[in-house]
């Protein structure tokens, strides 16, 4: 049966793509009204890095927020980690209070399933932030000015890994005092660094939560380097050496249209019927357009304004080096030592139905407690931002316990 | 349960893909030894004719072959129509027996389920065949030499839609002496026309088998420019003035990955694994690739070199124009006097199980007596090709009531 939630955020993710931010777009509020949680933007100084792959950055930077007061023991610690087009702010209002919720709002906060009455919450930036420009996110990567050279690294950036987001985190999370890890979670790209940081520090983590994430096999391998593939292809690219010149803007807006088609389910797509565009003619002219790809166009152009070519492959290349370190999912996730709830999308074309079940199922096999809490809807991949609240009281409970 | 042809056709398909041609891969025999079915390419002068949007191809001309004998009432005869890279080689050998068995050899033939002792079958090529330069595929479309400039006609050739297609296939018909079709069928792009043949001549069509294929909606509408895209920002396209220069096959290339991928399920994928390609670091260097990339690379440059990328995109917008003469796929369905099997396959990521209930939802709704004959294996899209053994007896029964 479908909720009332689920036609509104359809509604929602109309308008949204029109605008370009269908991966951005705020749920409606599930809750009844509440004082809003503030949050600030925070910058934590992580200092020279050696790469897991052996390069150096020299100064690394992210940003993070939180909420909720850590104890005295450091173990009611929350992190979460955001999705490839994200950033920290999951949850709170910035701007003083007057800024648009988090993306995660409608589980973080006071009284919520994550209840920052009780539970230090913190949400961090990733290295290679797609949005490097952006004030609200603090990233390190390929748009960052090198200060061996005074110019931004482009492609002599180190690659870097999903354990190099961990590694990075670790020292924040050194940084704030925190000992242990009651929960990560995190959607998507989130919920993936979920799995690393589970298999890296068991010892650190007693809850893990990974949303619409599971095993990242050759097939997403595959796909990823498609949602890549059109950037290469830009002239504007220049090998990744287009800083102070033209961006390349239509390969990135290519790119993204990928990401935001796969990211939706068919039912989506519905509301533009098989119209044609307002003016256009696909039946007599070649290049005129279908409302869909209108849509489409525009929600490419504008996420491709608001992001960084170079910053998207290298987002790309960490999402497909998952587990590097192990020779497979089973073996990193045999190091856990968490309790787990993983949490799939019904209508998810990124991580499909079986490739959560692969991640459950290494769980069991290794006798680590799992729970399943899957999530109606009919948005696909991001049924796990806009239907979390579904989830509301399986969280709170698997916290509780 | 798996049956055993799936495992040798995913054996067959890492080969195949390997060498450029997933897509056209055969699968192994799943009849006992017979005599080969010797077919012969024909050619079909369709003489001058007028677009459904208006414009005039000076001189139409597409390929055909055919098996069986017509009989004197004209009603004893089976059209197939190709999938989007395919061409009519569907059935027999060519090349005086010694060529490679048609794609759909498995269920055309003498005493097969479409059986050449009893049914007339032509199976014809579609304008705007990507195949342009293959000695075995005639077509007309945009790297056809436009006999009033001598020169090919790029973006001057006119947009086309399936309707056209059949259009065209119903002149071939008459030219053959048809009267009534016993069944059209096709898998993929082919059964699009199926469709739109029993739409357009409900009095000619008696039975309907469209295969792998359904509703094609906003969704695949998107899909479908997503798949052109590259080719557009490759800059070697020049707007589809490239013949006699180089072509763009870095951005063919791309557009073939895509549909490479998208035809499969994650299980062909499998083999891959999450290995690196031989001698490559990806860990290391952001341009070295995984083993599925390497793979899909090597696909998509291996059919970029047989295929024209103007067709391409002449082929993805006619897809687009599905039913376009039509206010819904119902209303056109509506039209139709036909019986309907459909043959979906359970993993395939381009008509998805939805999108074909759509289809048998209308068709039912209108009383129009419709089997549905799905096709299990994991071979996703493909399994229409590689699966459709499965079907034989039900179609062999569809075409006997």
């Amino acid at each position: 049966m479908r909720r009332d939630w689920t036609r509104r955020g359809l509604v929602a993710a109309g308008a949204a793509a029109a605008l370009g931010g269908g991966m951005l777009a705020r749920p409606a509020p599930t809750q009844p009204a509440a004082p809003p949680l503030v949050v600030e933007k925070r910058v934590f100084e992580a200092g020279s890095y050696r790469t897991r792959g052996g390069d150096t950055i020299a100064n690394v930077r992210i940003g993070y927020q939180t909420a909720g007061r850590l104890n005295a023991a450091g173990d009611n610690a929350v992190l979460i980690s955001h999705f490839f087009s994200g950033n920290s702010h999951a949850f709170g209002r910035l701007g003083g209070g007057d800024g648009p919720p988090g993306w995660w709002d409608a589980i973080i906060g006071p009284g919520k399933a994550i209840d920052t009455e009780r539970w230090f919450v913190v949400a961090a930036d990733n290295l290679v932030n797609v949005n490097a420009a952006d004030p609200n996110t603090t990233t390190t990567g390929p748009a960052t000015t090198d200060p061996a050279t005074g110019r931004p690294y482009g492609l002599s950036f180190p690659v870097v890994s999903l354990r190099d987001f961990v590694e990075v985190h670790r020292r924040l999370v050194d940084h704030l005092g925190i000992r242990r890890l009651a929960l990560v979670a995190g959607p998507s790209n989130g919920g993936l660094n979920t799995i690393e940081w589970a298999a890296a520090y068991p010892e650190m983590v007693e809850r893990a939560m990974p949303v619409i994430a599971g095993e990242l096999d050759a097939w997403l391998q595959g796909w990823l380097d498609i949602w890549a593939a059109p950037i290469r292809l830009d002239p504007n690219w220049r090998n990744g050496d287009y800083y102070g010149r033209e961006p390349p803007l239509r390969g990135l807006a290519e790119a993204w249209k990928i990401v935001t088609l796969q990211a939706q389910d068919r039912a989506w797509t519905r509301q533009f019927n098989r119209r044609v565009a307002q003016g256009q003619d696909p039946a007599r002219r070649l290049g005129d357009r279908f409302e869909i790809e209108r849509v489409l166009d525009a929600a490419g152009a504008a996420r491709a304004r608001a992001t960084d070519a170079n910053s998207f492959l290298y987002m790309v290349r960490a999402n497909q080096l998952f587990l590097n370190e192990y020779p497979s999912l089973e073996a990193a996730v045999s190091r856990s030592r968490a309790r787990w709830l993983v949490v799939p999308a019904a209508t998810d074309w990124i991580f499909p139905p079986g490739a959560v079940d692969e991640l459950v199922e290494a769980l069991r096999r290794h006798g680590r407690p799992v729970e399943v809490a899957p999530l109606g809807g009919d948005r696909g991949h991001l049924d796990g931002l806009f239907g979390i609240a579904q989830a509301a009281e399986r969280i709170r409970a698997f916290l509780a316990a």
